[in-house]
């Protein structure tokens, strides 16, 4: 088995929207799909950790938000990393409207559904909801955010560290894991011994 | 409810591989997706209208193709635009192997995965098939194919039919939708009695 091979699925990128009652909350998901078209159903998919599964359990009712390629990896952040248990994800952010008391994205989404849960199905760590539609309206004509547009052009690329010596005299750079004893420096001609490690 | 909104949601796509215990058979989906990674499994979606919806309620076992960035329309028309029940859609096709006795494509499909259903949703017009994964294996490194990329690059799109005159003696062609009276071909110098509608 090549785990990585699941990787090959595509997904888009969607903020589920729930209200436990006391304020909105919302979770990033992958796993939207629809089922029919008459009526309109359609199932996500909810890990079992996030706060927004619980609530939806209980309430039934929710937004999903289609994330556009505009959206920056702010939004990531605030409603993928942090938890709806400790912090209302709505603080201090604009850009969302409510609709009976359920928020979805003004901004950076080119399209809200809203339904409420007809139907779960344990998944062991998951819990899908067959979900049947209320509305659904488009908001913009960008392009929708797959996972892979995600991973390629929206999230952070840890800093590679160039290996190499620096000229202490110019400030030329010699890149490579080990520095040649008769290196002669091209611009200030100086040698290896005025070199330091990047 | 702008039923549109749901052409947002992000699909991938691929061909479902079957056998019939005669001969094997596929079909094109969009709906797969991956729902726990312990065990792995993942949820396929197939309009009961398919042969290979039927096939696979029997014999619970599957492969899943996942079509990449290279498939060609044809592949489409092969699998998506005739019936299993009237042709073997593998016959003259050589770019596929089988894995006990299951089809799966061994060009245009990035990765391939095989395993078996433990659980099926009715969903009206669609039957939801919970399948756990046997194996998973990698193709190739090309993107995955998705629904939007096949609207916007794959699918052939309607011929425009432009509205306009040709001249009858030497083939320049006049673009609008009425002939001007007074015209005079620019290359030969005709008048506008010698041009004939496209």
């Amino acid at each position: 088995m090549e785990k990585n091979a699941l990787f090959k699925l595509s997904y888009g990128l969607y903020v589920l929207g729930v209200n436990d009652g006391n304020k909105p909350n919302g979770c990033i998901i992958n796993t939207a799909v629809q089922l029919t078209s008459n009526p309109y159903r359609i199932a996500v998919t909810v890990n079992k950790a996030n706060y927004t599964h619980d609530v939806l359990m209980k309430s039934k009712n929710m937004t999903l938000s289609v994330l556009d390629i505009t959206c920056p990896f702010d939004i990531f952040k605030r409603f993928g990393f942090q938890s709806g248990k400790e912090v209302n994800k709505f603080d201090g952010f604009d850009m969302y409207d409510l609709k009976d008391s359920l928020p979805y994205l003004t901004q950076y989404a080119n399209a809200y559904m809203k339904g409420h849960v007809i139907e779960t199905l344990d998944e062991l760590t998951h819990t899908m909801f067959i979900v049947e539609l209320d509305d659904a309206v488009i908001l913009n004509e960008h392009d929708s955010m797959t996972y892979d547009y995600y991973f390629k052009n929206v999230k952070p690329k840890p800093e590679k560290k160039k290996k190499g010596w620096v000229c202490k005299i110019c400030g030329w750079v010699y890149e490579g894991d080990e520095l040649p004893e008769d290196l002669i420096c091209p611009i200030c001609k100086h040698p290896a011994s005025d070199f330091e490690p990047l």
